[in-house]
């Protein structure tokens, strides 16, 4: 998706026209040296081709123009770039590369600077949910299944499943590696002749571009590129979880957190009292373009022999699209969870919405001993088709009554929260 | 910040913030001047904000700020539309509108705008493609199932199911009802009070808008904007469709027909010789996209309540990209059908490739009367089986002799191929 | 998708394998029967052939054996029937037909039957919501936005919406052609020869399956395909949306309404208090489902020359598939939304929740006579602003004393409510 | 009801009612063995528990009914199970778990032993592929780039590149981890109580599933299945690339390789002479509903809460379908790589088709260091702008001249081929 100053603000920032075309420069400044290093042209070409290979001295709208002849902007760049050189140094120019090989490789450039980002802001989210899950490691709230009260959990437990999430997705956008493209017209690297030089040269290439190395390039392979597409998508999703639950408990009824009151930010157009959960909703919008894009980078994997027609040139927006929204909603989030405001009063009051029945299990599982399963379960689930409160509604008979008070405490009936908890912070702090 | 130069120029031209910010102060426009005439605000009040709803004035930086912090972009507007506005009239600015209503009624302008120039582009395309069909109507090429030669037809035949594709994309977005929105910030209109007041401004709102009147608002019932997207993609598909046929037919041993040969068009950067399909490059990487872009329109109709936090705000970008995809594919397909150029002695040349057995159903058809199902199935089978020429491997029997020449001429096997491009012809001629 | 007891009870009732055969089976009897009319071949050829057209004397086994060598179901099928007909008949079967042609048509079939069931089912969701709209017409509740509170509205409201979308989808699905496909082994039903007699049968055909004629076929052009799959996929969003409405209407803080208890209906393995909202989970479940069908069906639509060499075979199980979730979203809608239980005071004692602060745009509009746009605004955010009442936090103002009791009355703010509900109860009756 | 036996013979073996409810017993049984090494029950319950365990002893169609009230197949296998085991171990049926844990736990076991026979089958693929990489090596063919020829390669190298598909797809499928589910009803585990007891538990609940171990359960964080989803979907991805490499070398005018030919395999139902390309065919059918099915997955990560009221269940069938799709598409690929049947001599004609233009840029290298660049591009280009052979068209200057036969000959023009090839079958051998 292309620049929008008005989007970019709640959606993150798009992979503009400079940034495509100073990676694709630095590509081109890459492959001269590499070839320098290798051999295949003079070191002074190489350094006079790196000089000019600075977006700015480009005209793009000239670029335009030429890459919708070309189909591509790398063959439009090149020959801007060749007008550009030292008349010495022209033919130097693009040696051994194909337009395949620098677009791809532009564009694992930009997944890898963009990935930083990424990555320093889900560090943000990750460290604000940790604080959460710490405070709030006691805090009871209502566990909720099918959006219906299940059984007391904790806040923090709530927090660290969210930080599980942003763990899993930082851990995910790492491992992925970057590998460099370096095949030539064909995918034979046939213009460089020598296996050795090529080699050489690949190596080399690799090495400027803080890529991985490839021995094999992989014009029409492209599982690399529909597997990042995917564990973007998913680092979208896992936030978006996060902005649901947010909005859930942000609900009129519910009211156990907020997103941040900021000047003017949730503000409603026409209802003075509302305060929106403005960061959550970009999340989730977000997350609901990122599996469209994701999803055609799955469908583009079928592409014709060596290079395809149509599939290759379909994926770049949508990639970048994709690390803009990861961008973005790894940002959103970021200022969502940083700024939540919990009512924990408001959560316990809530957990008591059910009059004890939030805690039926409990109190079956208080009277296995005495009554068995069916016993049990046919006591409580009589008592709570009553209305009032559960406990009220027991049958005073000798089981219930040496029942006591701790199976109709929330905080007694956690079980593993605490170490679920450390757990999540143990593998958020491996990372 | 202009939309993506780079790409737009292969995949059509983006809805800049520009034109989506114009949208917006039409609607605000029409919403001030259909409240005078409902009586809701003096008609000077009107004037004086439409007079000021001109993109230009407005600071696209700031809007962008102050969006991040509303969540949409129209409560951004409001604000700088209000400050904008004579003093006087500042109170009549937004009436009865909510920010729903004036985001979806911008993107229905929009679509309303854009639909224009894709028909425009789409009517070229037809009108290109009735013309193959025309002069194509008997120049023989072989028909291929499963991209394999089965039976003979005409290059004529292929544009007329191309055209119908054309046809129908133009019908059924044509058919497309834009409806105005208008339900205020609860889908009730209640700051307007009276539903006679109400009704008399929704009309006159869509008739500014030229938009149809939609009595009742639609803030969480998303079927018309999904049904869009599907719509917007289809049309692409269809597209893509004939972009697939023209590469296959493009390909090295098939080379029936080319995309037009412009300077520096479809120019490969290391292979001097190539021809590339630019044009149906880029049509088929547009399709690909769109794909995606529908499907997070149809996902997002899970919409909450009277409006919906992000499903809603999701939709805004895809539905854009969509308008441009399918513009830019409509351009890209108008170039390239206008500039097919068309070497029907190759198409001749490749349809006796078989041997003959391209007509093997017209000869076991032949063969049936004499020899019955089953017979002649056998013989053809047989004779099809061995190397060389079909006709040279049938038996000398004397049902074969009496066969004469006539099913062997695939010009005589065309069953309805005239009536069908009749028929392709009238039905476009009737849109 | 196959069919599965257990899934099917949840999502649907699959097309199983005798339904797709039998409806092939119905195709070639068809086809028989038109080819007979059309003077092809002899009448008692076609009902020799047509007696023998029932899946039950066909074994699947084998049949399925044979599709998998032969690529598609309906090539083993006509070897199977041929075997079947009386030997005198034999050479009758699947005169003019191409696989492609019994496949396609047998699936219009089973959408044409389908959809019957689809419309029956939504005929029961619309009658339903008719009486919720009607009987709640003035039952008050809290209008939401962004998942808060925003204005008052009424069940009726909300019922009259999601009535909207039933119309809607049934209007849709309504409106779907279906068109006969007719073309033979390569689009040119050049085996029939004579385009008269080719005519004859193809509207014979029509008629025999209650299609609509199509003089062109459609082999490669497969829009309606795509947009048939769209259009299941948003009714099953229309349907999704309401069942989403019930899934946040039932939370336990909300408690608005429920779907009926049945007997072990929405029981939790674990919890007994717990009433599940079952069918609402279930048409959620399926509207995610079709839309990943659906996408599959657009991304289809790139179809090689005259017949695709796997995105036409890969269209026919994502659309049984949509068939089949659309069927049992309807029918889940259905049970959800006659068995609704509502709790009218708790919505009303929901709507209070705020304070008063629902009625916000209320009183500034009352006031914005007295106090202009931004005075009203102001005095209106500073009440809202503390806690208590709204009502009690009003400055003691003559202003404000002379708004009487009317602005804080939900029920007097309900602006086009009545108007709404009326059209929407119409636009059904239209159907 | 079975599976679709039609369907399944072409897209892979569908996961039956009989797999999954073995899957949730298998988890039931295991479940009970874990809470007895736990101390949790008696170990004789477990084992009686564990050996009713069997899906044959419970009624399908019983299941179904259960399972539509209950919303999920868990609860009412657990109802069925209970009434099957011995009276005295009825209380100890599904300590511990909630309908969730059983059903993502059976799922992944049904993952795990699908992963089993994709693995197996993706052996075969690269088997076979290895033996094609090897046998082909210095074949030459055509290295096409849109499509269009562009410079020699080797079919050695083409399959080479297969391989590293299937390398990377096997590679994919067994890195991924799959982990235990358990959390109970909310996801404390409270029923358990102590924390030590459920961990043992946990831990031996894996053991007993061969699942790895997770400390924390994931009931609504789904990046797992998600990513599983992806990985399936570029599985097919890979392998429908080799398809449509196959198709299109199986074109009448390309004519290359052929699939297999099989006693039925690939018959047209009316054109007697064609071998059609099945298995490629249904591979990309795979694909193309793998996609889909994978979006529905990323899609669902946004969940609700503790337990999703949707999101969830409709993670269900589609998981199931990717699985067999990939099954499937990887048992169509062994059998279309081992059958393919490979014309070197017609590679080597349709090598020459260009004249030898092919190796144009291999003769502007050679020209370059007398001509420099643009000269050297200049005499190509206009000598491949002649009609006739590329050599004949050079002019007779020194330069050309001084060429000798070597720039004119593909196999001197292939590059690092060798050393990729060579790559590829290390790579693969690594796994």
């Amino acid at each position: 998706m292309p620049p929008s100053e008005l989007f970019d603000a709640l959606l993150g920032p798009s992979v503009g026209d400079t940034e495509l075309l100073q990676a694709i420069l630095d590509v081109e400044a890459a492959l001269a040296r590499a070839a320098a290093e290798a051999g295949v042209l003079p070191s002074d070409h190489a350094e006079a081709i790196a000089a000019v290979c600075e977006a700015r001295r480009f005209d793009m709208a000239e670029l335009a123009r030429a890459t919708r002849l070309a189909g591509n902007p790398a063959i439009a760049v090149v020959a801007a770039l060749t007008a550009l050189a030292p008349a010495g140094a022209r033919g130097s120019v693009h040696i051994g590369g194909t337009s395949q090989d620098i677009v791809d490789n532009a564009l694992q450039l930009i997944v890898q600077r963009r990935r930083v980002r990424i990555d320093a802001h889900l560090d943000h989210v990750g460290t604000a949910t940790v604080t959460l899950a710490e405070r709030h490691r006691s805090t009871l709230m209502a566990g909720r299944t099918l959006m219906q009260h299940a059984l007391p959990i904790t806040f923090g437990l709530k927090a660290a499943q969210w930080l599980a999430g942003v763990t899993d997705s930082r851990r995910r956008l790492r491992q992925h590696v970057l590998t460099v493209q370096f095949g030539g017209a064909a995918g034979t690297l046939a213009s460089l002749g020598s296996t050795a030089v090529a080699a050489t040269m690949r190596r080399s290439l690799a090495a400027h571009l803080g890529l991985a190395d490839a021995p094999l390039p992989w014009p029409t392979a492209r599982a690399q590129v529909a597997s990042l597409g995917s564990t973007l998508a998913i680092a979208c999703g896992s936030l978006a979880k996060m902005a649901l639950d947010v909005e859930l408990l942000m609900q009129t009824e519910v009211a156990e957190l907020f997103e941040r009151a900021a000047i003017g930010k949730g503000v409603s157009s026409t209802l003075p009292h509302k305060r929106n959960p403005v960061s959550a909703v970009s999340i989730r919008a977000a997350h609901q373009q990122a599996v469209g894009l994701a999803s055609t980078l799955l469908f583009a994997m079928v592409q014709e022999h060596e290079r395809a027609a149509g599939a290759w040139q379909g994926e770049w927006e949508p990639l970048m699209g994709l690390l803009r929204l990861a961008e973005g909603a790894a940002a959103q989030a970021a200022d969502m969870v940083e700024g939540l405001e919990i009512d924990i009063e408001r959560m316990r009051t809530n957990l008591d919405l059910t009059g004890g029945r939030v805690l039926a299990e409990a109190i079956v599982t208080a009277l296995r001993p005495a009554l068995g399963r069916d016993g049990a379960d046919a006591v409580v689930r009589a008592a709570a088709a009553q209305p009032g409160p559960l406990r009220a509604n027991l049958p005073a008979t000798p089981e219930v009554a040496a029942l006591g008070d701790t199976p109709f405490d929330p905080a007694h009936y956690l079980g593993s929260t605490d170490s679920f908890i450390d757990y999540a912070l143990a593998d958020w702090r491996s990372l």
